[in-house]
């Protein structure tokens, strides 16, 4: 098998016309700082001097991990049901800040360890099984099974897209996936294994060093130059590779590509890794409390959008970022021109 | 004459019991980063577990100065009495992200250097006089004027309050007022002041000497050691003034209050360093690309929620920052606990 997306990155012909529109508008030449960035990639992601954002979604994959067995988490492996089930009710922090902008959520069931009695419209069965393998003893999924994880993810976001919709975020649930994507980071640009770990949910420094030592001899049994798709399959999660199937369809349909943290960022390396220009579509929500997420921003060379120290995943990052494309949208299609408002432009 | 406002910090007794209830939410603790740390400051200032944001405002103070005569701008300085009518018409960035968010926009001219025929209701035309003086030749403003601009800055702010509001945040437009900002910046906290002038609305390094060369010159005659009430009346604007009086009464009212950049930071300086109190009730919305902004942030201890280079003034930064404020507010009353959501919590 092979992917076989088509992913081209957006003509760069409207850039002169975006721009010169941009700095009509009556403010001083980029003064709008970073908004006046995103106002340009999005209207070159959509090829249009005015843009929109339809129907936003953010869609939440679910998935439990093997190692999380082995004690590299704050949290017990049951988390990741009860959480599903709390985002099911709508407590949860990504229900909250979906529910401020306006977006519309979905929840997957990538491979959570446990079964789900819930039937809603925005809740998706696809487990691919019971959790993952535990990769300290053998791949975290078979490559049959990866394969079908990507092909999962992308069906979703083009059923969505039928939907009309133009812009979307994608979030984590699953008990030690850091772990996950800490190996995948480290795999994907060398970057030394304990660079590359963090606390996750908050584990202390004792924590931190027994998840590295675990994660250092999972890392032993692997040949070194894996290619990108076995290191997924190899190093897992369910939910990532759903992730990643995900965002290649989105950049594949012309979306909006928002990018939360340190798991969905190591979703997007992978999709880079594939379709380099995939990255076109992409909008880094933020930059994510969790030590590493700073190395996959700069291998990417892209500059999160906030810093405000958040590390829960869920897509939080994306929503939470989410106004300021409104803004960067809004200022683009209403403020007023240098012409028609009658302001004076710079003296020279 | 002096100042009479009564401000208190807000009580830190609720404090553990408000720290409790974010530690209850459905996340890992402290996952939320800096929302979390918004949640509680809000929640302290309404001295409540559930706090909101009422009916938000943002007032915008135009004025002229007489240093602008002198070329410091890269703008004409008509301008700003273009620029308020745009606001008044709608079409200027801070009309939009206000529509944005749902947040009520009022213009109040106070001194802008041409009259205004336009009547509407959210604008107020209190002139203090036609421009400020130059303060190359004498001090921008009377003593006088300066208690003015502070009353009526006060009053402007208790008559908002009079309407349930309890977020404010404070914009302004003045061609020339990033010249009286760097001045106030100098003499409060003793800054270098090549280490506070920067390029406004888009000098190049040749326009910044000349700027500079100019502020120099106009520091030269006054003395070093002037009170903050002597330094904000020496050197300006009516606008400044006016924010300074609408921090303090937005204070005194227990409102939360949102700092826009450069302009409206040397207002809050001023305030701080009038009631150093004050400052609790601040929140920071975003850090400016305007040189000498993050002094001002350093030398007050403030962090500031965005950083996305922005440096338009107008309040822009207080709209774009709102929406964080929201989702830290609705984070803290409608997020499920681990109790409720039945979500076991972290293993130590």
């Amino acid at each position: 098998m092979s992917l076989s997306f088509t992913i081209a990155a957006p003509s760069l012909g409207l850039r002169p016309e975006l721009q010169r529109k941009i700095n009509q508008k009556t403010k001083p030449i980029g003064s709008l700082g970073r908004l006046e960035g995103i106002a340009l990639q999005i209207g070159l992601i959509q090829q249009t001097l005015s843009p929109t954002l339809l129907n936003p979604h953010i869609v939440v994959f679910a998935a439990d991990h093997g190692i999380a067995e082995s004690g590299v988490s704050q949290y017990p492996q049951e988390v990741t049901h009860q959480m599903v089930k709390n985002f099911l009710q709508g407590g949860a922090a990504i229900n909250i800040f979906c529910k401020q902008s306006n977006i519309e959520l979905i929840v997957v069931d990538t491979g959570v360890k446990k079964e789900f009695d819930e039937q809603q419209e925005n809740f998706l069965q696809l487990k691919i099984a019971l959790g993952t393998n535990n990769f300290l003893d053998k791949p975290a999924m078979s490559e049959k099974e990866c394969w079908k994880c990507i092909e999962q993810g992308s069906k979703i976001v083009e059923n969505i897209s039928k939907k009309g919709t133009n812009i979307i975020g994608f979030g984590e649930m699953g008990i030690g996936n850091t772990s996950s994507a800490s190996l995948i980071l480290h795999h994907l640009t060398g970057i030394k294994l304990a660079e590359c770990v963090g606390s996750g949910t908050g584990l202390n420094e004792r924590g931190i060093d027994k998840k590295l030592t675990l994660l250092k001899q999972a890392d032993r049994k692997y040949p070194k130059n894996m290619k990108p798709f076995e290191v997924l399959a190899t190093f897992g999660g369910f939910e990532i590779a759903h992730m990643v199937g995900a965002m290649l369809e989105a950049a594949q349909q012309g979306m909006v590509i928002l990018v939360d943290g340190f798991i969905a960022t190591a979703a997007a390396m992978m999709a880079h890794a594939f379709y380099p220009q995939s990255k076109e579509y992409m909008i880094f929500s933020h930059q994510s409390g969790e030590y590493g997420h700073a190395h996959m921003l700069e291998h990417l060379r892209v500059m999160p959008l906030l810093l405000l120290g958040m590390r829960l995943g869920e897509g939080t990052g994306c929503a939470i970022a989410y106004p300021l494309l409104e803004s960067a949208i809004a200022f683009l299609n209403s403020m007023a021109s240098f012409e028609t408002a009658n302001v004076s432009e710079s003296l020279k």
